[in-house]
This record gives C-alpha cells, sequence and structure tokens, in this order.
C-alpha cells in the first residue's frame, strides 16, 4: 500500500504528550485543560445517559443544541443563524474543519493557509486532490501581511483557512482584518474555513470578532467552533459548523458519511448548560487570570514574549539565548528541566525553525507555578 | 460551488426516522434500539464524566479500551490484534469505514461492493477519486455470487467492502464465503474493508466468523465494528478497527485529522463494561427472541420472508401483494398504517426496486406487537 500521506508522522501533540508523560514532565504541551469542567455540565451529562439519551441523535445534531447555538450566536455577533439549515453539530471542531475542506476542494484547487497553521488543515485539503498555499504571517506579532495574501490568489484559488484567536501566537482579528478579507473574497469565488474554536478566549478586553457577524463574510464561510475548548471538556469532541444554507448543504453530504451523527447525552447536556450565558461569558476572565499569572512568571526565565492576545497559548523565543533547533529545545526542556512544550517548527509545513516555543497556559496555578520555577534553568 | 456529491440526497435512514415522526408512525426504519442499554454501562459513563476523564484520549484510543477489545477479539476470534499497533477506537463504526476507504483508495481504484449495500460505503469512495463497482448478492438468499465478484476483478480493483451479518439482508458469511474470499485476494493486491458492526447478533447457532480469525484475510483487511450496536447505544458513536501494523499505520493518518479522537469518558466506561464477557455473549440470544417475535408476527401480514441470520433486520417481500415501488409502500405504510419502515431500494446505487422492505426489530415487544397488529392491514 502506498501512502497517501507520505509524509505524514504522528502529530506532535501526540509526540510531546507522550514524551512528557515518559519523563514525567509538567505536560504543557497538546492544548488542553488541567482542570475539569463545571459539575453542573458533567452531571448533566450523568443525566442524560441515565434517563436514556443514548440513541443515534440526527444527522445535523438535536435541535434543541441547534437553537440555543443559533441564540448564542445571536447574541454574540448580532446574527442568527438558522438552525435547521445553517447549523451542524459534529464529532469535533477537527471534523468541523474535514467535512468544511472536503465538501469544497476539488484536485488542483488551491486552498491559502496563512502560516503558522494548525496541523489538520493541509492534510485534509491534500486528501481532497487540492494544494496547500503557505503565506507567512508577519515577523514579531502574527498579524497579517495582506498584500502577500492578496498576491498569493490566482485563478485556481478556490478557498482561504482563517484562525482567530489564533494558534499557536494568540493574534487575534481586528476589524479591519475582517475587512480585508471580505475586500478579498469580493469578486472572487473564494470561500473561507474559519477556525474559531477559541472564540471565547479574548484578553485585555479585546472581542472575538466571528465571520458570522460580518454580513458579507458569513455568506462564503463555514465558521468552525469547539464546545470542548469553551467548556473545558477537549475530550468530548463535540463542535460544530456555522455556514449559509447552499454551503451547509455540501457540509452535511460529508459529514453523513464521515461520521453521521455526534454523541447524543452530551448534546443534551450541552443544549441545556448553554442557556446560561455567563457559563460561556466568564471563560475569557477565567483564562486572562491563567494567562498574566503564567506571563508574570515567564518573565524571569529570559525568554522573550508578548502577551497571548487570546487563545490558551503562550508562545516565546529563546533565540537569543540558545541556537539549538526549537525541537531539539523542546526534547531537552522535557527531559531535562520537566516541562513539555511545543516546538512552533511543527505548524510550518516546511519545518522551518524560527526559535518559538509554545506553552499551554490551561493548567491549575499550583502547576504553573512549579512549571515556571523549573524554567528558570533555562538561564 | 458545484458539488462534490451531486446525486447525494440526505440519507434515507434520516428521511423515513422523521416520515415515522411526523406522522406518529412506530419507527422500524432506522436501526436503532427502542430501549436502553445496561444501567450498569450507563453508571459507568456517569461515574468517568464526573471523576474527571473528559480531556483528549490519546489519537488511537485509551489504551485500557483497547487492551479489552484485543483480549475480546482473542476470545471471540482466538487472534490477539496488539493493541499498540493493530487497533484504533473511532468516533463510530462509520468513520471507522471512512478512514479505511480513505487510507486506501487513490483516484481511479476501483472498489467491488456487494449490492444491496449500507450507504456509506459508496459516497466514500467517490470522494477519494475511486469507482464502485456493484456487484449484486444472489436473488432470494442474499448469499455472495462468487463467481460474478471474480469475473468483476480488474487490474484496478484496489479493494472491496464486505459486510457480514449484512445489512439489509441478514445473511452471515460461512466458513466457504471466507475462503473464497482469500483465494481472491491470495495473489492479487486486494485489501479489504469489512463492516462487522453485528458481529454479536447471530442466530440458529450461527457464529458470525469475523475476518480477524481468517489467517490470510486479517492480514489484509480492515475489520470495523462497533460498540454502540452491540450495547444498544447507537447514539455514543464509538467504533473500532482492527488491521495489520502497515495498514494501521495508514488508517491513523486519516482518523487524526478528521476527528483526532473520540468521546473520552465512555471509552473508560467501554474498556470495564468489556472485561465481563457475557455483557457481549448474550446479544445474539437477547436479540433471536425479537427476531422469532417478530418473525411470528410477521407470519399472518401476508409478507414473504425468509427468517434474518443475524443483525436486527428483518427483510420482507411484497411483490405478490402489490406492484407499487417499495418507495411508494414505504411512503404509505408510514403515513396509512403508522409503520415506517425503510425501502430496499435504498441499498442499491441505481435505486433498483426488487420489491423489497425492511424492518428494524431492535425495540420493546409491545412496540413490535403493536407494529404487527397495524401491518394485518396490509391484507
Ligand atoms: C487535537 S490535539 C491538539 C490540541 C490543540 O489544539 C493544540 O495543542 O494546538
Ligand atoms: C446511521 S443511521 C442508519 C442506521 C443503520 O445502520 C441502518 O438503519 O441501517
Amino acid at each position: 500500500l502506498q501512502s497517501k500521506l507520505p509524509h505524514l508522522g504522528t502529530t506532535i501533540f501526540t509526540v510531546m504528550s507522550q514524551m512528557a508523560k515518559d519523563h514525567n514532565a509538567i505536560n504543557l504541551s497538546q492544548g488542553f485543560p488541567g482542570f475539569d469542567s463545571d459539575p453542573v455540565l458533567l452531571e448533566l451529562v450523568a443525566k442524560y445517559t441515565r434517563e436514556g439519551y443514548n440513541q443515534y441523535a440526527p444527522m445535523a445534531g438535536i435541535p434543541a443544541l441547534r437553537e440555543v447555538l443559533s441564540s448564542k450566536t445571536e447574541r454574540c455577533h448580532a446574527y442568527r443563524p438558522n438552525p435547521e439549515t445553517e447549523i451542524s453539530i459534529v464529532s469535533g471542531a477537527t471534523e468541523a474543519i474535514f467535512c468544511a475542506i472536503t465538501a469544497v476542494v476539488k484536485p488542483g484547487d488551491e486552498v491559502l493557509i496563512l502560516e503558522p497553521a494548525y496541523d489538520s488543515y493541509e492534510p485534509a485539503i491534500l486528501l481532497s486532490g487540492g494544494i496547500s498555499i503557505h503565506i507567512p504571517l508577519k515577523k514579531g506579532d502574527f498579524s497579517i501581511d495582506w498584500e502577500r495574501v492578496i498576491s498569493s490568489v490566482t485563478f485556481k484559488t478556490k478557498a482561504i483557512v482563517i484562525n482567530t484567536p489564533h494558534n499557536p501566537s494568540g493574534y487575534v482579528w481586528s476589524s479591519s482584518d475582517l475587512d480585508h478579507l471580505a475586500q478579498l473574497i469580493r469578486d472572487r469565488n473564494i470561500l473561507v474555513i474559519s477556525d474559531e474554536v477559541y472564540e471565547h478566549i479574548t484578553f485585555d478586553e479585546r472581542k472575538h470578532l466571528s465571520l458570522i457577524g460580518h454580513e458579507e463574510l458569513r455568506e462564503k464561510s463555514f465558521v468552525c467552533g469547539s464546545f470542548g475548548k469553551t467548556f473545558h471538556v477537549t475530550g468530548w469532541k463535540v463542535g460544530f459548523c456555522i455556514a449559509p444554507p447552499e454551503l451547509m448543504e455540501e457540509f452535511r453530504k460529508i459529514h453523513q458519511f464521515v461520521t453521521f451523527s455526534t454523541v447524543t447525552p452530551i448534546q443534551y447536556a450541552l443544549a441545556e448548560y448553554l442557556k446560561t450565558p455567563s457559563n460561556y461569558e466568564s471563560v475569557s476572565e477565567f483564562y486572562q487570570k491563567k494567562r498574566d499569572f503564567f506571563c508574570q512568571g515567564l518573565k524571569t526565565t529570559g525568554l522573550e514574549f508578548s502577551p497571548a492576545q487570546g487563545s490558551f497559548f503562550q508562545m516565546a523565543s529563546y533565540g537569543h539565548l540558545s541556537d539549538i533547533s526549537d525541537k531539539e529545545l523542546a526534547e531537552r526542556m522535557t527531559k531535562e528541566l520537566k516541562v513539555a512544550c511545543i516546538p512552533v517548527s511543527a505548524f510550518y509545513h516546511n519545518g522551518q525553525d524560527h526559535k518559538f516555543i509554545r506553552f499551554c497556559f490551561a493548567k491549575e496555578d499550583s502547576e504553573l507555578q512549579e512549571a515556571l520555577g523549573r524554567l528558570e534553568g533555562l538561564k
């Protein structure tokens, strides 16, 4: 059997989490919370499981969850997607992104990706016979180099994948970014796949600007989100996609044969939990404290960084301290200092090393404190 | 946007379940149990959710579940797959089948499908640029016409999708079928995707013969299974794939970017529940009673049938009673008699109507009884 993805190894998140485990290191690599969710939400899952909500959910998700997600979207972004035709519940944002890409990309199509980029976009494009065009984000603040984006467009450009708040840099799109994107696709037949899984984690009064809130953009976009990231339950694998009816129809044709439907009792639990807006509106504040705490400690480690604008990741550069590769640094930090992180070169298609590492600060303060202490060893 | 699957509508299972709901009919169409699972299993989910097993599972599944599935496989089929390299846990058997097909099929490859066939195989093949070659099962008993299978093989044949126990007919493969398949692929480079989701539902002393139990076949097969079908929890969407290491490596490259991982607390619950073999070894007996009860009643409706050998479906033919299409019959039965079923033409790529309908008998006896009473109206 000849591999369809010959250059692909195991994802860096699995590799580093395993290394952390093997060396008994604090795991600040793979992005998942080190604490549990609200017991209220956990009890809801227990309740709906016990009460017999255990057979197939409808293919597009249970109506109650689509309904409340529609209301939440209106509350957050002043647009109410039609729960019947514009919302689907799927098995995690990864599935949402996969289905959106698979629905639109055909052999020979070009798809723009802004790098550093999450590692699931490109394999999905390749499996549909598409070609990824990699555009670097700006050095320094990882903002978008719109001139470079525009000059990368060709007649073959079918779609662009965007991500705000951005993993790994934490960059949060400005309204000017949205306008640039709208301008880019205005007279072209370019669709947008928007990865917004950290939508509820933005800092310093920044607001997440969803493409759903932008009239022109939402008509050409698949907006992908994650309940796991918002509610500290990454292992539940329940996400969603919002898109206009014509796009959603094609999205569902894929979803229907990829997983068909998503775990029923958890959908019921989420539908009930989402009725209380403070359950998601408090998340940014919660994580801002963690970011502040982590960044405060990071200052004394010698690493350089600007505090993340969003997401639960903090990037830091070490080039002024050492010229070993980021992969080697991550490995040595894990084995010698007992703190695991992600080498950011893993977010570049060609493995480019910019001497950046990424920490996940979605951990108990005590764990962050201990990790920060160990990182003093970098000096 | 031009559709990549232009001829595809909403799956028949969604259509008929919706029609049943709209007309307040007993739903014997889509295959899901009308009763709940063992409370012990439900409590385990509640427990692991509460106790904080809510972050990402490893991409291939939690080790405990792979381990116990390996032991179960050895117990049932006298071969112990390596839990590290030969087993993956995924988000339902549909995902397993999708990933297996996507891992092996390239543009221009031909894939053999035995018809009538479950409706997710072909779209997966098409999305990878493959070509489905449809081979009819034998009229009457839906056994395999091996001569036709062999004569359908070409230099381009990359794989064959098989399904035992078979949906919709209930046909269970004999050891002679397995030997025929082994002979077919012996000197050719043909891989097998084996849908065995009804593995624990076989009747009249018939034993499910998994491809895993056949030395030659398991070396070239992806065996796909479903915990949802076995434990009456179709809505949990937890399935698995067993394949030799070289095939599993390619399977995981797909799974990793399709859903990445599968709902964690449910994996822990299943790992514990599977330790007790009677939990799965009792399932055939349980369903045999249902099949017998349903078939007994079916005799007086005027429909013709031979009792299913396996699965929780019973097919029946009505051509001697009426010459309306099976779609029309299913619709009229739902609206007028208030019993929904599946028109078997939906299992044929060209919608061929053989005057067959399919009932799901995974329902409470009282519900089956009521449905059978209503079906007297067919006469
Ligand atoms: C699916 S594992 C990766 C989790 C994540 O989003 C990250 O660490 O970037
Ligand atoms: C995924 S819905 C279809 C369930 C099923 O297997 C069937 O009814 O055949």
